[in-house]
């Protein structure tokens, strides 16, 4: 079953699960049972509870930076009986397992989707599968089957077009790029789902204008320093991703934004009337 | 010294110590100097502080899901000297290092205690050993020297009925069978210390009914919505332990049970009316 | 780049980002990139925000327990903006790898320095280096290289005398040594910056009392149980440092003392009035 390789394999976790219980214990022991000399990389068990953009942000910036070949498990766990089809894609050489719930949606927006499969065949999980613990006994298991070198292919059938990755996604309407608030970093600034690709495409040269709740600001900035202090500026931060921000301020604070509300692109010469979700 | 092995040997750690104080670092770096190529995996350093009865149920759940040969160590800190005696334990084939105050309790009730030892040979702690933590200067290196594939008979002198091995133990008079609260999950299921196989060694066939706080539940569910929603039920759930659930709600909070709280199932026409500690 | 080794190398991570945002969850994907032979060990994300001298403490206990040759990445933020030269240090066979703002101080003043060098060779960043994260962009890529093999002297030039080094620093004025609290431990015993060896070069034999807040200590104690229960006492910890502490009570509330307070020690018949910042 164990492909030669060079370097070793690497599993990372990440959860909302937090540290109190033993089903992040409980992962390792499965996966390190399965396949001892796989390497546990912990990315972070505190996701914020439930949330699926902040998740899919995170994952968007940690995964790609691991090597090609690394199998990212990641769950957030949306609660009892809101589990969703339990997913395994291949992109840009990286494998992600987890709930189909968008979290990987970023990530299949800006990188090559090379793959998705349906986990179904049971073989690869533990039983009794709990109804309230995929983490454990569904992605733990295909995770360190798939590092131990079963293909892809062995745990389902290949799902064509996995309907959450569009999740979060953009809107197009009219002269308007509607997208919305995805992460706010510790020093306030409001990371959005809009990245540079999105966004020059959508353009296509032309200037417009960005609205962030009652905000409207100008034209994009080249970086935090190129307004006076405080004043709210907007940028493609360095992951690539459109921000708003303001010169040295907390722009979550100063313009009232939060997770999930949306940022809207204007070309000159149109309006979009809906600049806050009531 | 070194076993030949093929899989690596793992050394996981469980503690209260949390993370803010340099007590787990220490320790890494105790048994990283010993025994260089152990892999050490973090279960959890936020166990409730103090507390037997949370620890010995995260452990039981955990450390059996990892590899045979793995070795355990945890730690529950009761306070500044309060430390019981330093043990070792054989148990299913894993190896469990430790304060001998209950921690691994249910692990040896439910499972294979193949032996114990009392670690007393201070060849292999680090020394000056400080009075207040054994987690760096006893557990750590003898976690260490153990994997490195010291015998567990050079730790010391084995131990023919570990005291604490009892707690949290259950209680059978009369017709009844008294356990207790060990762990209220995320979910607000109250989690017994009262086994299957416990329960049906003790009921041999006849039916009881359960009683926890005020509430008396008439028989045993075998799934959570074996009942009308918001009702109380109990089940032996999927590790095997009794436990009082309400259908779709928190049973900790609708029946107002506490860690510690006792369950006692009573045979049909007996009664017990200490139905909680006062 | 890879050099003979008997035992894997180590990367430890030591930070103040906690495991909210991605940044360790990046930090370790660089590493592992880099060199995907490398065993990363946390010690911890949760340091006190923005504080040094909690770090150098916790850095100085930990880090000299890891092997030879281990690379100690520690990086305590100082907020946006306020971020001092990246720094390489060899103490005693370990690599410490992180800012030149006095968190390495009671490392240094300890043990033995046998190096330090600028990171100023660019080659062995990640491209573009960000205003903000150096943890991810200037010390994980340094980390893993010299990890890898690269000898120190390719990351930049020499510094003779790092400045941030004597912080946090103790002051000799007249018959008196002024050191200050750098770390309040679980039990309230506060611990200064004075080490054993600081303190016997000082008093050369010679008896000293003790001053910290409104309190005079008479004379050093050997154990913690040398004063009625509740009063105060210094004693060398088990790590060599001078440290104020109560029998069976908490120094820290007992004499109302907080991080960063001045301890004195006076040599009989010399008297100092300073003995509170204010």
């Amino acid at each position: 079953m164990d492909r030669e390789r060079t370097a070793p394999v690497i599993i990372t976790l990440t959860t909302d699960f937090g540290l109190r219980d033993a089903y992040v214990g409980s992962m390792k022991g499965v996966i390190l049972s399965i396949h001892p000399h796989v390497r546990i990389v912990d990315i972070t068990h505190e996701l914020p509870a439930h949330r699926i953009l902040p998740a899919a942000y995170l994952l968007r910036e940690a995964c790609p930076r691991f090597p090609p070949g690394t199998v990212h498990l990641a769950v957030v766990d949306p609660g009892v009986g809101g589990q969703r089809t339990p997913l395994l894609l291949k992109i840009d050489e990286r494998f992600y397992v987890g709930p189909d719930n968008g979290i990987f949606g970023l990530l299949a927006a800006d990188l090559t989707l090379q793959g998705a499969w349906k986990l179904e065949n049971r073989e690869h999980f533990i039983h009794p599968v709990s109804s309230t613990f995929h983490g454990r006994d569904v992605f733990a298991p295909v995770a360190a089957h798939l590092a131990a070198g079963t293909p892809p292919e062995a745990f389902g059938p290949p799902v064509t077009e996995p309907s959450s990755l569009s999740i979060p996604a953009h809107q197009e309407e009219g002269g308007t790029l509607r997208g919305q608030i995805v992460w706010i970093d510790r020093f306030g600034n409001c990371v959005t789902n809009l990245s540079e690709k999105v966004v020059s495409g959508w353009a296509r040269g032309a200037s417009f204008r960005i609205r962030a709740a009652s905000k409207t600001i100008a034209e994009m900035s080249a970086t935090y320093e190129s307004t006076p202090e405080g004043e709210a500026l907007s940028l493609i931060n360095s992951l690539g991703y459109l921000e708003v921000a303001c010169n040295r301020a907390r722009a979550d604070r100063t313009l009232d934004l939060r997770e999930g509300d949306p940022v809207v692109l204007e070309r000159a010469g149109t309006s979009d009337t809906r600049n806050r979700h009531s």
